[in-house]
């Protein structure tokens, strides 16, 4: 690749990400680094890994100037949180930074705090510290968050392996019409799948599921088959293709910001679903299965049909 | 406080920072949180605290658009493991954030990768993941670092007392010619001195001498006495003074981003500032000492005279 010649927009996100992954290599005393939901590290003398992430929201990107401040707040803290519910674990303390527009009122301050510090005690986070800079035109939130494994061990995007079925919590698809700000991070729900050792390899739905199926194929050099007519669709996305001639389904493989859990298990669905369901009110609907092709994506439907799914879902650039 | 008729602006970085501390209050588990370089955690079954630091470069605020891509990596990682230098402390693993905008060429990405990671190998940190962002109008760049404490402990903000001398690392003021792109962590000196109980308060100077030491007579409940001759003034701040009408003093006195140490000790000069300068070609100076009026700083110039020092460093807003 000429790096000159090429910008941002044209290597895209996730080139960018493997990019620096090739340059920065493996790292001693690393479990996991660059390549999954959160980095898993070794603590002397704990039984529990360390997990550590970082996301970001930023004005005109993550939500639309006019957003109440609350709910960008929680947003900045919610993604973070994901993060670390894909890795079945337990989140711990949090720093917050916070760059911020010279003539913002405090009150819009107070109100992105309050909103980041409600969720932050509904999910037992400590809010430790951070970091207030000025930005000179764009309000952004970064917001690092540590977190402890299950004694299981971190679950993985590069553990799917043959055999296993695929599933996703909740409903898919459509987002954008307000779940992307509300979403209630799956802690909970991660926790019990890893401490069971039921999920094989998990990630959280952010890129939208096509790209996030994708991670955990690429991380685990496998393939999937999805069953068409098993994808939850989300009443949300069915709404939008009244509107738009966005099909619902497409909605649900391809837009972004479900933050719900994807995951890999070879446990029958019948042993552990009902009381998954019974447990968080939740539904985890198996999707389709583990593949042998690397890379591979393939989608049957109702007619016994199947088709490769091609393509990127949403990357920033 | 009437929040609705305020912005960001007239509360300024430390109002905004106090005001989120209040409404967090204080957290179990963790021993210093919010007010110090970098928050102190108890992990049980080892040895050591943890440190958790978070810091953000932003263009137009923190470095000039047209500044060398290499450099603005580097300080974006530098900035942070000074935080973890003012606790004494080993940095550990850094996640990175990049806030990029769509047309950035990939060299300019690759350029800051390549500072930020030639200075995490000399300082062994490991980049261990982060996240990448479009940023609409400005780049930026957020680095969490983790790291731990000595076996002494975490040398805090808040541990001046009545006696200590103080002292500074280096030379001061005038940072903005070049040194707040290239400066060096004090990361082995702050390490030594933590170890051999030499360093009693300590902080790292980022937003000047007197709004940094300010920062630790707060955190303490102490006031201090300078000695105007004493002060290291840089002779980038000389040559400065030259061009302009800022007296060298006074830029050593106020100019942010020296990031050298500021530290407080009881222990007398000639049994450690000798071995220090040996082993670290750095000078540690002593400046003035620790008085027992809360938040009272004075300057006493060569007549025998004193001044009352009043105001505030820099702020972001």
């Amino acid at each position: 690749m000429r790096a000159k010649r090429l910008n941002v927009e044209q290597v895209g996100e996730f080139g960018l990400i493997e990019r620096i992954r090739r340059r920065i290599g493996t790292v001693r005393g690393v479990k996991t680094g660059i390549g999954d939901d959160a980095a898993v590290l070794n603590i002397p003398r704990t039984r529990r890994a360390m997990l550590f992430t970082v996301d970001n929201v930023v004005e005109g990107v993550h939500f639309e100037p006019g957003t109440a401040p609350e709910l960008v707040g929680r947003k900045a803290l919610a993604r973070s949180l994901s993060d670390i519910a894909a890795m079945g674990g337990r989140p711990d303390c949090a720093l917050v930074s916070l760059g911020l527009t010279r003539h913002m009122s405090l009150e819009t301050v107070d109100r992105i705090v309050e909103g980041l510090l409600r969720l932050a005690k509904s999910c037992r986070v400590n809010i430790v510290g951070g970091d207030i800079t000025r930005s000179p035109a764009r309000l952004f939130i970064s917001v690092a968050v540590t977190g402890w494994s299950s004694r299981q061990g971190a679950v993985l995007r590069s553990t799917a392996a043959n055999g296993q079925q695929i599933y996703v919590t909740g409903f898919l698809g459509g987002s954008g019409a307000g779940k992307h700000l509300t979403f209630k991070p799956r802690i909970e729900e991660a926790q019990w799948l890893a401490r069971r050792r039921i999920a094989g390899a998990m990630i959280d739905l952010s890129d939208g599921l096509v790209c996030d199926l994708r991670h955990v194929l690429e991380e685990s050099g496998k393939g999937a088959l999805l069953f068409e007519e098993k994808i939850p669709v989300s009443p949300a996305a069915r709404r939008m293709e009244r509107r738009s001639s966005a099909r619902a389904l497409n909605r649900a493989l391809w837009d972004g910001e479900d933050y719900e859990l994807l995951f890999t298990s070879a446990k029958p669905a019948d042993l552990w679903t009902g009381s998954f369901q019974r447990r968080f009110g939740l539904k985890a609907t198996c999707i389709g299965r583990i593949t042998g092709e690397p890379g591979m994506i393939r989608m049957e439907s109702g007619y016994g049909q199947d088709r490769e799914i091609t393509g990127k879902g949403f990357e920033h650039f």
